[in-house]
């Protein structure tokens, strides 16, 4: 298992031997080319992601044009969680920005995990409880804070990984064209 | 213990009497005056809330001007669930709009009927993803609709209670001046 995702599982719940073995059995590994998708509008999301390698990114596309909203990077457990949760078809797309790995879990495998270990459910509840936070945090970022402070904050947390991504697909995360990052990185350079 | 709230609880998880008692022993019933708060920004909010008459708003105070970002109606779990979990202090302002009452249970009651009762996980896990997709609603409504496509999905969910809250704060919620919403209903009536 990835010494990662161990060390992420590990921090929140404490299985033993034979509870490690069944959550392996549990879990996929997959690989994406750069530009590929885990999810497309349109599709279910049977699915909970851990980002083993690359980054992915999240985005609606709105008359034909991506609208980013968000970045999950190596360690970062990504999902449409909303569709996950509801059977909904997603309205949004997750794509590999670069060549990725990941591991992924099956919601049936999911629900047989939460059935045969009977802490099983700390992790779901702190998984949902971390991406609960995230995207509270990521709401709160849009209406409190100005594009330029979200760009510092984004540069601060992922200084080395944000330099992978495409400038338009900061911009667009920031809500502003790929002219105006540009004034803000020379202002600030 | 109000019917509504037991219904809402009994939905979800299937209390003993003996947990019942122990649950309804560890909350609170709280009577708010219009204008009141439940939270305010800077302190922390250790309580989970359940609304049982009166409609409270969520907002932020940007430079002296109310950012309207919520409205919780009876029947509505409400909190500032990520300043709960991470114990930060809020950022944002829960108020009654009008004079309210409601249920609040104490984190550290939480904890004890965790603690307590097996199934207790449950009824959290269960609130924890209705308040998720609640936020990724919102989320993705801001991004994906027009201000005039958010108005019609409030007043068809809320029709009579919507009425109650004042047309600034409709026009603060979507996003647009009172002058912009008085354009919308025009149009639309």
């Amino acid at each position: 298992m990835n010494v990662n995702f161990k060390k992420a599982v590990s921090e929140v719940i404490d299985f033993n031997e034979a509870e490690w073995l069944l959550f392996s059995e549990s879990m996929i590994i997959k690989h994406y080319k750069k530009g590929e998708y885990f999810l497309e509008e349109g599709n279910l999301c049977n699915h909970v992601g851990f980002t083993i390698k690359g980054i992915l990114g999240y985005y609606y596309l709105i008359n034909g044009v991506e609208h980013m909203r968000g970045f999950y990077f190596p360690n970062d457990f990504f999902s449409n969680y909303k569709c996950f949760l509801l059977n909904n078809k997603s309205t949004a797309y997750i794509q590999a920005l670069e060549d990725c790995s990941v591991i992924l879990i099956h919601k049936d495998e999911i629900n047989m995990l939460n059935d045969k270990i009977p802490t099983f459910h700390k992790l779901s509840q702190n998984m949902l409880e971390k991406i609960y936070i995230s995207l509270s945090e990521k709401f709160e970022l849009f209406f409190l804070k100005t594009a330029e402070e979200r760009y510092f904050k984004l540069i601060s947390e992922r200084p080395k990984l944000i330099q992978k991504i495409p400038q338009y697909m900061i911009a667009s995360y920031l809500g502003i064209t790929p002219e105006g990052l540009s004034r803000i990185k020379k202002r600030t350079s």
